[in-house]
């Protein structure tokens, strides 16, 4: 069956080489402690699957295999399928309470996907069917991957090329027939050491100056030489008050690779074997941080009502529940949950379908729902501090509620509303202290900021798609400077357009 | 033929009696020159139902007669009216650089369609067969009509029947076999003097001490004992260049209902006669805001990409539009524009088919993406005046760009952008001079403010529908409270349970 | 006596000869009704220096003559001087509700006092002995003036010597002995049609290829082959409520120097005549800048006090004075006023004395208060909007409720709290409509954000005089980097630190 | 002599007797590993006041013994000392990039001496001798302490004596003539662990049903019956990079008085004892809270400075320092940073000395600046974590850096800005995740928002002390309600007026 159990899963990492690091040891990653949290959160995505009541989210039919398989394994063929995979997400992101990772490792394979099929198109290059070939692998096996991305990048302002140290960005150090050698670091690696595959894309634009550059390819997760050095972060393990929100985590890859061998079937861009190829890999990495924000319109949410929950939760523990301020500032997380989700909902709604059968989002509003979202984030730790009172951030430990001599003393006064019980106020506290206190409250916040790219990036997307003469027309047009106004048409670049520009720009390239 | 031209309609408005007061003069509509500005608007959704262009958004077909109607006069049988209308609402808005009109005598009947079904339904009453007939008048004339809903209110905090003076809301003051005799006023009444048809509906909840005050019902615009104190506002005559911005207008009325007689046929709500209507006072008018609300998430849109387009001209011709900063703040007003547009076309594929047959949006979704327009407005304008600079409101009057003596010099001066010509930056400038710095603008500020509803009025009635127990059940999980999370629903209270609870609710009242 | 009254004033302009342009004519500035509004503000100016209850703040003692003259003819010689002027701004400006406009005259004759002593100083030339026999002119006759700094710039990335017609900054066209000729227009002249004087100085930083742009100096108001576009603002003329408000306005002039000739003495910078001189254009631009922006810090604070005065106000006689989301809005107006006001105060506290004797407050904190300003001005206005509601932008004229007809019925209904007279609830919502719906009230939000310098350019002039190495000298030894922390100074360029260094600069250039 | 060095108040701590509980166990203060950082903190007071660069602002001279004392145990006793006090804060504060912690001791005494003076001279009572004994011994003594105000409050909007448990708010439960006996606990009391003493003041006002709520007194911090619930908070121990922000804890406690015996001449406040004193809880309650906002003003923009350096270095690092949206994004925090410290300065200037001698600065201002402070701290930690990048969140454990398999790599790939060092890069985006993404970091986010009060109190406290009257007086003036506005004052309510209102209040209750 496609369908694994997350016992499958763990036993597969359990079988994984080491080559995660962290502070000073080369660990097991399955006996690490530190990453449960990650752990945790990844089996509620193989649970849910089994889930009579998730089923049909958590769920699809392989397009190749025509299997039931993970949703998270799954390439969207439809709206529907788009639909559903935001939705999932937002429902499993609530259960765990912040990110359920798994969209790491699918989502750039729908790039891949896309960008793969198009290549083979206009280049006449035939990596779609290596692609399709590794995709079926996770189909089969219900694969967990990360994606590894983001390059060390050196100084900010020189392309890769220009560093001083050449391998501040991924680099193929060799191209031969039977595969390439690759050698870098990516950062920010969410996911990684709990992950089977690891999924490598290139970071931005390449020029033609920077063919060594333009690499795409995946390798299993204890490839030799590559290297995770991994920081994770958890909540204090509680003694007495077992809680959901207490358990997840989540763990960082800084990934080395040192001259790792790829084999040619899972290199999927390659500028230094076929220079043409270059011109593939800005498109490649637009094209994965347009599916993964399309995924944060799906998590985000998820996040802000949350925040919202506990927010109203503790309102009604101290009795405030009825203020208005307290209500005007719970209807302002909701409101950005609304429009952040029902950006997300229409740019599925509004998908194209792409050449190679794999729908694409629509791609300005998707990135001004992830905008908003992330212009947000801090705002909405905000609001939850503010009705949340001081105490979420010096209450005592768990121990002293539960010690013979300071025990009753402490659950005497916290008790706010009467009618809810000591342990449940306690609960409450202990859990938005978790929330937004903690460590890993302090990673979600630069990760709701960063993930898929800050707002800054955002904007960038959005504009690149955007097209200003039509607005201008309007203008003209109003100020009399045109005499006629057309029906207007929304004025953005869609993934289509965007191809055939891409084609002919190529075709001039070719030799 | 159903669809009427707009000669027709403005040979009906001069057919009216006289009863608009402006500056102390009772004028004749059709010859006064400060309405003309409010026509243009209207002549604008005569003449695109009859263009091929946009006769697909702009008619429909009526439900009554079977005949093509102006998509104006229809009430929503389905998603797709809502998107149409909503897009129609749009792209009208966008060709008169800003409020279409017209929305506003059929967003109550949209309402009145509903409401008056439900009321039959429950109380045995026969409003509803009056109101189709009633609507009929609207499918066979293409009329034009005005929502009267803001009362004077006086003190704010005093309820109707609280007032010093009991006229402060509009009430009945005598209810009769053959209809009921009416006095008090509204305010805030746009397109009134140029409408064929007044609307009024109550403005707020009533409680069983406001009976008198539980009214709703449709007058001609002529109706013996109205009287319209009217204040137009339009920009400044142009004298050399013509320009559609400078041609709209708008006009608000104060409307005083001096004993106006209405038959019974045209009575929708009487609380007075039928003390069990009061119950449904509030529900007409929240349904009425929420329909308004939802036509903001087409016009608002349009308004911000007016604003986003000019803004983008004036830094085309200031030569500084590539400058970050330029297109970072642009790309804000787009945002808005996409979100709230988004959020209003979610909210129609998310809609509920009331009982009566009328489909109702999203009323969540509707308010959060009403409230960010509004939350938004006058920064908007910000933008716009940001990166216009200051000769937007300093600039010299037409006439001296004109005047032999000084029409060289000016224009020399005027001069920014090389490849444009003086007319056209001089155009430019005047342009955005009408949409930012008139007295038209400050209308056009307040009303993007206050109309359907201030941000704080959103607020309330989003979180009338929301239910924030499924969001804190989500928090009492993730903290350990409680032990399950079920499936999560999106919390809102739904038409259809709202009619039940009312229905429910209003069983226990009735004897 | 060197104090004058109005009379004196206005009998001065009444002679000036006709350059004023409005509408196709060349107006008379003192018969031409357009221009009573400005008059209106400038009279209070002269008419406070003569109240007992003002004349400690609104006259001070020449430095040059000895005489008791108006504040507004005053450089300031002292700390005290700074914060008595800013408060005399402030006071005078809530008197007409917003810009008291004499600020225009006197902030360009600081700078120049500092810039030509300076250069003198370092040049060796004698620009400050002719610049003191002006400034004792103004002493002597209470002149009035209008600092013309903004040019028409054409392409805003490219430079005057770049631009495609060399006069899109106004420049030399020839420098002779006894003086020069300059031809260009300047823009936003705020106060210029009923000014005595016209102050010119450059509007940015001058390179060597822009030695004919570097220019300052003073002519009268009626100087041959000047001409005065002019855009005048006021209110609607009241027939019956008179108020202040109404009576107040604003006039703009686009100012062009049609080859105007400047004899030598009223020449203060001339780069084409002396080419070193160039380097002193900037700093003459930023200084004015900086004292104008020092004067926003009196009169923001007073628009601010002024909008939040109507808006509680209105709250009162709505009712809702006592609720929590109306004193919470109003109290952040106060808060920006109080800000903003104090950035000003402690920049005259902390302000130096330059080495000609004048002060200059504290450039970053100058700015950093201003900026706040400018960047609130819009939501300002907003809140004043929300809490007026929508009657104070449809409210009919003031005929409707003076005539027999309409008269008692729209009284009746303007009524809330029922006991304020209706007349004084018309009064209320008339003057709002005066302060935020009309054509002046547009004018006065784009000057909000404008005038003086947008907050970008107070970000710019901010961070050029704020040294960041210090900062990062913090977060290297707080990240031990560094093992010593010194005693930190707040890292600012000082007045006389930019002086000896421009010496610097210039000792270099020198042959 | 007075100033005693760090090791004798560290001998001191180490003699107290054991109350302090941390996760389960009784632990000695100044073995206890968890308290170090907030030992390193106090530590910068001592050493600083005998540090010759520091000791004029560290140190002051008492108006009790003559004596040079740590200005952390004085009194203001004029501008200067206000001023001082403020700039001391802020210079300690960026030593320890953040809290400096001492201020909780000092403030409560300010209120003290001002309110114990005042009701002498009221009531009759002997309270201010007391007082300024307690005071002699700090000035002695160089004594620390913590203010424990915040009550455990229950239901939020019930008053003390209404709570279910008569607990909830600290209370004496007995009164006499050698002291009282208190029960109840108090919260978020920093600083308490590391203190000699513990000053309690009440929380609100009280009516006269609240009389044994109305108390104030302090103790040892080793009062028998009194016990600390702590919470600590410290940075990961570094192994290899050390580093100040490393060092820097904070602890706080949940101080429970299980009746405790107060001696009489300890008793600052007693409700139950005297009634008459109840009406003086408020207004010591607000006075506590107003010099602590004052401190505020001074910490505050340390904090923001600290963050906007590590931004400036981080930004410098990655070489994106000159980017405009770089600069932009920095000149708010300093915008903000300069605006609080300039809001605290006037406030010092302007202050008013009140009967006891003590001078007390501007409310409303001081307010107003706390207020912006708490409402851009969010915002603030959004800034550096958008400059940083997610490396801040992700990045490897330190160890990872000097292994000898992973640190040639880890070093290789970290560097960014080639003319540093790996390890100041290194050191830099450790610190950064010390400074935003820490337990710590969360912390002081809530005491950015909450310490001295959130945003919403500071709005009520400014509020309550602003005068609307004359700011509808203008109003009236300009909208011509009222024909004369007299010279505008400032309508603050001034503490001097306040104990006159008071003691006027005072003679009607008294019997």
């Amino acid at each position: 069956m496609a369908l694994k159990t997350y016992d499958e899963y763990f036993d597969r990492i359990r079988k994984l080489k080491r080559n995660v690091y962290i502070g000073g040891e080369k660990v097991d990653r399955t006996e690490y402690d530190g990453l449960r949290g990650s752990f945790r959160v990844i089996k509620e995505t193989f649970d849910l699957a089994h889930d009579p009541q998730f089923e049909d989210l958590c769920t699809a039919t392989s397009h190749l295999t025509g299997e039931t398989i993970n949703r998270f394994c799954h390439i969207h063929q439809s709206t529907e399928d788009l639909l559903k995979k935001q939705l999932m997400t937002k429902l499993l992101a609530i259960r765990v309470g912040g990110c359920i990772q798994r969209c790491m490792g699918i989502d750039p394979l729908k790039a891949l996907s896309v960008v793969t099929y198009e290549m083979d198109q206009t280049l006449g290059t035939e990596t779609n069917k290596n692609f399709l070939k590794y995709l079926r692998l996770w189909h089969e096996n219900d694969l967990v991957g990360n994606c590894a991305q983001t390059d060390c990048k050196g100084h900010r302002l020189k392309r890769p090329h220009q560093q001083t140290d050449p391998d501040l960005y991924v680099r193929i150090v060799e191209s031969r027939p039977d595969g390439i050698v690759v050698r870098g670091a990516k950062v920010d690696n969410t996911t990684a050491p709990v992950s089977d595959e690891v999924i490598v894309l290139p970071t931005r634009f390449m020029t033609d100056k920077d063919n060594d550059y333009a690499v795409a390819f995946a390798v299993p997760a204890d490839a030799d030489g590559m290297k995770m050095l991994v920081r994770p972060a958890i909540q204090h393990r509680r003694k007495y008050l077992q809680a959901p929100i207490a358990e997840i985590g989540d763990a960082e890859s800084f990934t080395i690779f040192d001259d790792v061998f790829v084999p040619r079937e899972r290199v999927f861009l390659d500028g230094k074997g076929d220079p043409r190829q270059t011109a593939f890999a800005g498109f490649l990495a637009l094209l994965f941080a347009h599916y993964h924000r399309h995924s944060y319109t799906g998590c985000k949410p998820a996040v802000s009502e949350v925040l919202a929950g506990a927010a109203a939760l503790v309102s009604e523990y101290s009795g405030i529940e009825k203020l208005d301020h307290v209500r005007d500032k719970i209807s302002h997380l909701i409101g950005t949950a609304e429009l952040v989700f029902a950006a997300g909902q229409m740019s599925a709604i509004r998908a194209e379908k792409s050449t190679s059968g794999t729908y694409i989002p629509d791609e300005v509003l998707t990135n001004a729902g992830r905008r908003l979202a992330g212009e947000e984030i801090y705002n909405e730790y905000k609001v939850l501090a503010d009705l949340a009172g001081g105490l979420c951030a010096t209450m005592p430990f768990e121990e002293e509620f539960f010690s013979e001599e300071t025990g009753p003393l402490a659950n005497k006064y916290l008790m706010r509303n009467p009618d809810i019980s000591a342990e449940n106020q306690h609960r409450c506290f202990r859990g938005i202290e978790n929330l937004i206190v903690s460590e890993f409250a302090g990673l979600m916040q630069v990760a709701g900021l960063h993930g898929g790219g800050s707002p800054q990036l955002e904007t960038i997307s959005m504009m690149a798609r955007y097209d200003l003469e039509p607005l201008k027309k309007i203008a003209r047009y109003l100020f009399g400077i045109d005499n006629e106004l057309p029906r207007y048409e929304r004025p953005t670049v869609t993934p289509r357009k965007q191809l055939e520009k891409f084609r002919k720009m190529f075709g001039n390239k070719e030799k």
